[in-house]
């Protein structure tokens, strides 16, 4: 891969870019205390988590109909309260704060400076299964310097189906081969791959906390692997 | 209007943000110095860019199929350099970076300044005609503190139809009435209010240069009138 052939670095936010678990867990942790329910937080958070990926298949396969990811996030919160005995200690105006956790997610600490040091060099997007409200907040309130936001709401498709991918090329104007999707899940980059796109691994290891392994190795065919936001900076000469 | 009740401010660019005629009329000097044609790159910008509204009307009344910014430019360009006898004198790939000047422009002094307060207690969102490319690029060469970038591209219609302005308050997920939007323009304003936004006037008395007036009073219900973005911020207590 040549670094001047590419225009446009696209980023995966949750768990690429933010640190979801950390920052889902405080605030399930501080609402359950205030509510006087007893949760392991952590294991909450990757609970929660691990219902993202099936529910978003649903809307995938047409089992569900369009809805973006604050929905998705409410609808497998529901389900989660009642499987874990906790359905009547979160009322359904708790139930909207918790969706809005994912909203408020600190950013790994080698974010900031490696897009500062790409974004001089590069169109820096987000591009992320969250709603296009969602990612603003969360791009704004982590102080990540984007230039763009391109939700997959766009395209009214998820992630890895191509439309997501193939739309931050259009609305940027460059073609597909000059966008570097960046994240830090091999079925993002696969997806990301078969549409076109260059992709680049970055390895998050903490992503789902210190028990539960992440994706330790990046898909056939990556164009770049590296352990940080700083490293990608280097190896593009940035 | 109660500034409490806002979350969004959209601004208009061409004229509210950016001074498009200084820096098209740099750009288009320069050019024609190289080719050695006698151009007044003043009222060549003038000129170019009293084609814009008629050209969108086209698109607006279906008589020309949906097409971006860029494409419109160029078509206003090709006319332009034919009734002023200066077609000869500018290639294709000339008329292509002419094009692009609407994409380095420079914005008006107080325009960083006052998005840099504004930014601290309201999502602001860029909403133009122009392309989502062509946005994204300005924006970043300008170094406009933008939350997101919001094209009227996106809704496949321009301004002053309703879309834009809804398709702004719908991907930010507020009413309507939460997105206080923020131009120079008469039209702009009224198609903004009639699809249910509040309204801020900024006077820009020299987009249009020394001799030419640019609009100089609020249209009706207009929420605020300020002189720059800094008197907005002041305005809106920022």
């Amino acid at each position: 891969m040549d670094a001047n052939e590419l225009k446009v670095l696209a980023f995966d936010i949750f768990g690429t870019t933010v640190d979801w678990r950390t920052g889902v867990a405080e605030q399930v942790a501080r609402l359950a205390r205030a509510r006087g329910a007893e949760v392991d937080a952590g294991a909450f958070a990757d609970a929660w988590r691990d219902r993202y990926g099936p529910s978003m298949d649903l809307v995938r396969l047409g089992e569900l109909p369009w809805m973006n990811l604050d929905a998705l996030h409410r609808r497998s919160l529901d389900e989660l309260l009642e499987t874990e005995g906790l359905a009547g200690s979160f009322d359904g105006h708790d139930r909207d704060e918790l969706v809005l956790a994912w909203h408020r997610l600190p950013a790994w600490p080698d974010a900031v400076p490696g897009l500062v040091r790409l974004r001089r060099r590069y169109v820096l997007a987000a591009l992320s299964n969250g709603g296009f409200a969602l990612l603003t907040r969360l791009v704004k309130a982590a102080g990540l310097p984007f230039d763009c936001i391109v939700s997959a709401e766009l395209s009214g498709r998820y992630k890895p189906d191509p439309e997501p991918y193939l739309l931050t090329a259009q609305l940027l104007d460059v073609p597909p081969e000059a966008v570097l999707m960046v994240a830090a899940h091999v079925w993002d980059l696969r997806g990301a791959r078969a549409a076109g796109l260059r992709t680049a691994f970055v390895g998050r290891p903490m992503e789902k906390g210190p028990d539960r392994a992440a994706d330790q190795a990046p898909p056939e065919g990556a164009d770049v692997t590296v352990a940080s936001f700083l490293e990608l900076a280097a190896s593009l000469d940035c």
